[in-house]
């Protein structure tokens, strides 16, 4: 089945990414780029200052910029894939969900009552919401969201410990790449020999979000797993990839270092189980060398879609295990976090 | 008073450090410098590869440098510092400290019985032990030790808070520079746009080197201070100064971000009541902007021997508390932690 | 004799560089800072979002912010170092000029008839046009400007070697520090891992700005060198500091490296002369290392006022030489020489 | 035709990016790898420090590693791929190229009588010298080089315009990747924040081996191209990517920026007229926007085999154009040198 689609949000960061990596899936379809007024009816190569480092696909290059606006967009698109600033977000999502399935990157509305806020392996039956948020709207669309990056690449490594140990708590440390900010968001000069120890909300971030992830849910409403988490963010000079370092207190006495390892690399999820194209063989690589996962050498590890941990090794506190992570923050952490989210409404409910 | 000093492994990383701040210091004179068989016999200038930022001081540069001997130093020297290769502290500090006082960056005699481990804020009175290492040895020198990098500038702000409540746990998660792994550690190509999360045998001596310094002295031996601590060491792309995200959980459960504040901002310790020159007016700055410490803008508060703390604010946890500290890595974190060793040392015993 | 100063666009990078610097200089005293309207009426520490190093001086850190008005600064104010966006500078120079001398950091001035663009040791006598602008324009005041950053490092080598030997041409190729664009000059996104051949009118201005300098003034006119000079322009990830690989082609066929050496390291101006306390003791020094000048390692020498240069060697073209030079961007090649030029005419004008 | 190949100095930089590229590359089956005797015996696996940002590839990662020494190899290897040390090099190859066609990128045998140096789309029929070096030497097989990295970008931009118009003079300045130099060559506290103005050989490698590319072949001797080129080497904090800012005096009076973008988006070589499979489909690629080619956007072009130049522009000497070109050091600037040359020996030779 090939889905039409439209970008909105097309000439920004994470719009060049969304149009980037759709132009590599057979089951997706541009059909309409949007952007801001300042683009519109532009040429997208006209409009776009481009900055990945695959040249625009052929298919968009000529496409005409429409306004951001339901109306200018066909009516046979399935999905809307959306990565619009804060403050335009909430508004312009609810006026596409009217008509289109709205796969959406905007903190705004990830923690609202009858919205999914869904990573494919983790969450899935969260996507049940869909129907409520339709009912409740009278819309023949909905909104779906994906978390923030940092929190997609720690959820993926929690949900298989989760779901086989319980957790009497969990600590993060993040070292950020910069791309996460957007193009203009990190001056040279603030990161160039230098660490920033703060990101505007990223720690409460994925403080909520990763505990309503693995959360459990009851008609539109989710129940936060209820364990404490506890997140520091820093960002470094790094282009993409997200590293993490996570220490796990568990409530039991028995894991080891083995176990976590094994959990970690059998994990599964209803992506890999669908074989969705764009789902990774395995959402979780776990690395046994002294000095991995690192951003540079790892990031692209499933193209982009897989986390890769290693430094599995025992903390000094009773029944506590630290690992570093590192997941690619603008594909599994954001346009291809939306993209899987796509491909199994596609493949559950279209 | 003005001490005689002989610096050993004088052409490494360390070594220049010493050589550079101890030209800038008047109560310590230069008057032997010491290097390997390939270095000795030639001028400082000839024999080294100078990689400060300020040119070689003029009393050096033509100094001849000396075999790693004892014999060869000046009799009538008081301390000698040193940071030697792994492999050679151990023979080559003990045979110094049968005539002199070695205040040493090497870790292999840190956690020694009689062999005191300092920061002179810290634990001054384990500098007691020098008088038993002597007797015990028949030395008429001893070895004085200072603490890994990363240890120092945790210690530093751990201490006051030590003193005034009682700690449950403490967990914290490093952002080193290049600079602590010597000249030629780091490969460019393996720092340029990535995060290594892993330095060989750091977070062993950062979990038992800052429980020693807060630890109580018997005579020669230490008792560790008793609450678990987990360290995280990562490398990032930083040329000098430490960065590490701490987090204290305490037993008591009426401390506010305020008394952290004012604890560590009204610090000070015996090189201050001493007023010894090379001893910063604070040891820890409190910064209250959102995004301070950062590396390259902190890094040389104090010339380089003041810590600096920021983002002091409660954690999720119960009674926890985040912070995020920089400390100078190869001043405060090395050459100079030696030297105000050595200065306490000339103040106090001399 | 001390002057009273005010510095125009004073939370911008090269105000803050102003500020830092002048508070060092006991001869000049800062009177007023002015900034935007948005700053205006505020302390100066509240506004400015500092990004120096060091700390905000003491006098500053609680001076009122003023509007960039004329009016609101005070009458025995002697110089006004101006650091404006290119929109502005001119109308705003041009209203301060008729009661103060502004020392000019904007490009708008510099090529024009009666404004001398000056570098102390290179042209210092262009300053008797400030005589000349203020009879034509019935002004108190003048403007007196300084060449772009990487025009001030080369030209400072240029000078010795053009008053004793004839060129036929010169080339260079500038590998620049980011500090140049300004705090968000450039993304990190741009630099990390890149180099960027490119910055606007930087080539045009270092190929006019250096003929100018070289040139022979004719009362309010100068008559431009007479020889080509190429410039190629890149941004590198470098926080301070500009590199450039200069070739030079003689006329004359008896020039030697050690001629070349021996010129540049004598090469001496008026504010050595002067002893003017801001002036380094070498404008330019010679480094004989076969890896050396580097950014990070020479930028500061003379406390950012000197440029260093290596490398020098034959080319392979007839009578042509190739050397490296390093010059601080924002000291020598910013703020320092407006305040080197405020420094020459308070001795020889006030 | 499947060519049976073997790979000397596997582990190494060089040898990781054959290993990578050759596996990629149907017509190519690695039989053997070779290292030093350290490794000798392990499986490859074990004895790689592997630093290429995919994974060992399958085929290679449980293979013997053999020692270097042509008894070891299988005798039904047609190519050997030799990335091998500088002292190594020459007696090693020798006695190699005793039985095999031997690829390599040590420059010791370059400027050699008999020994072709070869970029496919320059200098094919230099070739031909490996019938001469055969029959003189008595070998079955002959050495085949490919020049420096700098050497082979450069090279192909200046190839089409050499055979179109005369060069009087060529001056290029690089912004070289520190991968050229292997993965511990320059260490992070040399390039972090700065630029290293020096890397040994380089410049008269360019300068040599450029002109002997565009020379005329006499049997088994070059007539070297008779203009002189300047080269000046710089070593820049970029991971892959060499950036070249270069210009070309023409004799011709006539030479326009359309001509000189004409004829390089063009030029078209031998590889392919052959359509060899590992060549780029365009070897030079113009971009048109101001401030591109840059090193991480652009060296992946045509999978790492095609250079891009950008900024050409006319000069300020008379007859005279700048550009800025960039190439993938590492691929087209060295193991996909030696393999492009390996296909055209296959196609035309065997």
């Amino acid at each position: 089945m090939v889905n039409n689609v439209c970008v909105l949000g097309a000439t920004g960061m994470v719009g060049q990414r969304f149009i980037q990596l759709l132009s590599q899936i057979p089951d997706f379809n541009i059909v309409n780029i949007a952007a801001s007024e300042r683009s519109a009816g532009k040429r997208y190569e006209d409009a776009v200052n481009w900055h990945q480092t695959t040249p625009i696909p052929e298919e968009v290059r000529d496409m005409k910029i429409v306004n951001t606006d339901p109306n200018e967009v066909a009516d046979d698109v399935d999905f809307v894939f959306a990565s619009l600033p804060a403050g335009l977000a909430e508004p312009v999502e609810a006026a596409f969900a009217e008509k289109f399935i709205v796969a959406s990157n905007a903190s705004v509305n990830r923690m609202k009552e009858n919205i999914p806020l869904v990573i494919p392996e983790v969450n899935p039956e969260h996507l049940e919401m869909m129907e409520l948020q339709k009912d409740i709207n009278g819309w023949d669309g909905c909104i779906v969201t994906n978390p923030n990056c940092s929190t997609i690449a720690l959820t993926l490594t929690l949900k298989p410990l989760f779901d086989k140990y319980n957790f009497k708590r969990v600590g993060v440390t993040t070292m950020q790449a910069v791309s996460g900010a957007g193009y203009n968001g990190v001056p040279s000069m603030g990161i160039l020999d230098n660490v920033i120890p703060y990101i505007g909300s990223e720690e409460e971030k994925m403080q909520s979000e990763t505990l309503h992830l693995l959360g459990e849910r009851d008609g539109g409403v989710v129940q936060k797993a209820n364990f404490p988490l506890s997140a520091s963010c820093n960002r470094v000079g790094v282009i993409d990839g997200h590293t993490e370092s996570v220490s796990i207190e568990f409530e039991d006495d028995d894991v080891t270092v083995e176990d976590i390892q094994e959990t970690l690399s059998e994990f599964r999820g209803l992506p890999q189980e669908e074989n969705l194209s764009f789902a990774p063989e395995q959402p979780v690589i776990v690395r046994k060398e002294e000095d991995r996962p690192q951003p540079r050498m790892d990031r692209d590890a499933g193209h982009g879609m897989s986390v890769s941990v290693g430094r599995i090794r025992p903390d000094v506190f009773d029944n506590s295990f630290k690992y570093t992570l590192v997941g690619h923050n603008t594909i599994r952490g954001a346009a291809g976090a939306s993209i899987l989210n796509a491909q199994l409404i596609s493949k559950l409910y279209l």
